[in-house]
């Protein structure tokens, strides 16, 4: 820390791996919903989840903080807080950052370096016809509580009664394991909303897909499958298969929920009928 | 761009070096004063200054920026011309991002990710009593300039007339020299001010040093010397070295300004007088 730079030494034969993510306050949090430990573990989690969904390993962290002129320092030393017991889980050191005073509101930009053996990292381009899609986990628990606390039916939430949104956990064994078996021909993070991240996917691939809304693993049972469909900030690992995969990943859940197929369509199959499946994730409550 | 991660392959046997840095309206620039293209450009020379202080080769840059919703689009066109066009002089792919809504006030954080061969990295910290210790070009112009612009004696500068404050050059060049001749033991970019850079490289290293006002190459002249000695943000390279040096390294001049000592205090001879120099380096206009 005392130089200029960081300086990392990586195992041979490795791609270094780089994410970087604003987390900004009233778009990605807000002070009165989102306590400080929440927002430094949810800023980390979103670089990490990024390396988890290359089948990478997190090296290091960099935070860049501006934090308003008024705010108590309690607020920063919790929001340190919580990136740092983040940070200790997965072993990853921060090694830099920067700090300034914002205008208004909390700033922050978070950078991960990881790595992964050269050659290996996994792309969004990779799936083919064929190939059967899967998540891990559960998706829409994290915008289903954000509606919510925007509808304000929930006022002042058990922060720990909702991990998913106020914890999440980067899928970064799941994502390893993945890589190491050469089991993911594609691979992205469900950070956008499913319908989004899989419409990125399908592009950077040049295939279409047909997921079907009874597989979906939704938060909350089927009448979540709005949730699951489009809210974002899931954190759970999309990808595409050539095989037939067990229930579970390094203990992570795994659902297999359509196919890849050829054409650049993505449809929805609902009760037997087939409709197309726009890009409509959440672009958080900004 | 199209995943997660940005993947960079490195040389063989290199380590990763990282930098980030803020750029924040009202602190490191101002709109009235700093055309678009000069912010967009000072703000990579920053991190490229401290690949450069480590002896490293710039491998990628990244850039997170965050605009207020007023902001002409033609600003942020121009911000992204400097940013690229110092960017390309270098060979440096803009390699990811982010960007995003700020409340109030530009701000940009910039990453620069370089590399340099494994335990060749210039440290602070390798300075030893007897090395002469040597800056490169000439110092305070940018705090000279700066100066004259709070002072309200200079409105409406012509921008291309300053380039030391308004398109600094990062020492890349002097930088990789140093190291691959081994000729610098310890190294440090002169971002903060001689005196107080001076004061961390002496920390690092815990020892002393000695500089002389008449060696100092301060620009316009010794009339200058408080801005050379406390003036920021000249991005010039203050090292070590046990070797007598020529008056240029890689095209770019090279003045021995005093010595190492042993013991820990950093002093300032002056007229043949000695007194102990502050760390009194200018924190921006913030």
């Amino acid at each position: 820390m005392g130089d200029d730079c960081a300086v990392l030494r990586l195992p041979p034969r490795h791609e270094v791996l780089m994410t970087t993510d604003f987390s900004l306050e009233g778009v990605h949090f807000r002070r009165q919903w989102h306590p400080p430990d929440s927002v430094g573990h949810r800023c980390l989690a979103r670089g990490l989840s990024d390396i988890a969904a290359m089948g990478g390993e997190p090296r290091a962290a960099f935070l860049s903080l501006a934090v308003p002129p008024g705010l108590p320092q309690s607020w920063v030393d919790a929001f340190l807080r919580g990136f740092l017991t983040l940070a200790r889980k997965f072993g990853v050191p921060l090694a830099g950052g920067d700090t300034a005073e914002s205008p208004d509101g909390v700033l922050a930009d978070i950078v991960v370096l990881g790595s992964v053996p050269a050659g290996q990292a996994i792309l969004r381009s990779g799936a083919r016809p064929g190939d059967s899609l899967y998540v891990t986990g559960e998706l829409g628990a994290s915008a289903r509580l954000l509606a919510r606390l925007l509808s304000g039916s929930l006022k002042k939430p058990n922060t720990r009664r909702y991990p998913a949104h106020f914890y999440p956990t980067p899928r970064l064994a799941a994502g390893r394991l993945l890589r190491e078996k050469k089991l993911a021909a594609a691979m992205i993070d469900v950070s956008d909303g499913l319908s989004t991240d899989l419409h990125h996917m399908c592009e950077e691939s040049r295939v279409g897909a047909r997921i079907y809304a009874e597989m979906l693993p939704a938060a909350g049972g089927p009448a979540n499958l709005r949730f699951a469909l489009h809210g974002g900030e899931d954190y759970e690992l999309l990808f595409a298969s050539r095989r037939a995969l067990p229930a579970r990943l390094a203990g992570t859940p795994v659902t297999r929920i359509g196919e890849v197929t050829r054409g650049r369509k993505v449809v929805l199959v609902e009760a037997g009928r087939e409709r197309n499946l726009p890009a409509a994730g959440w672009e958080h409550f900004g």
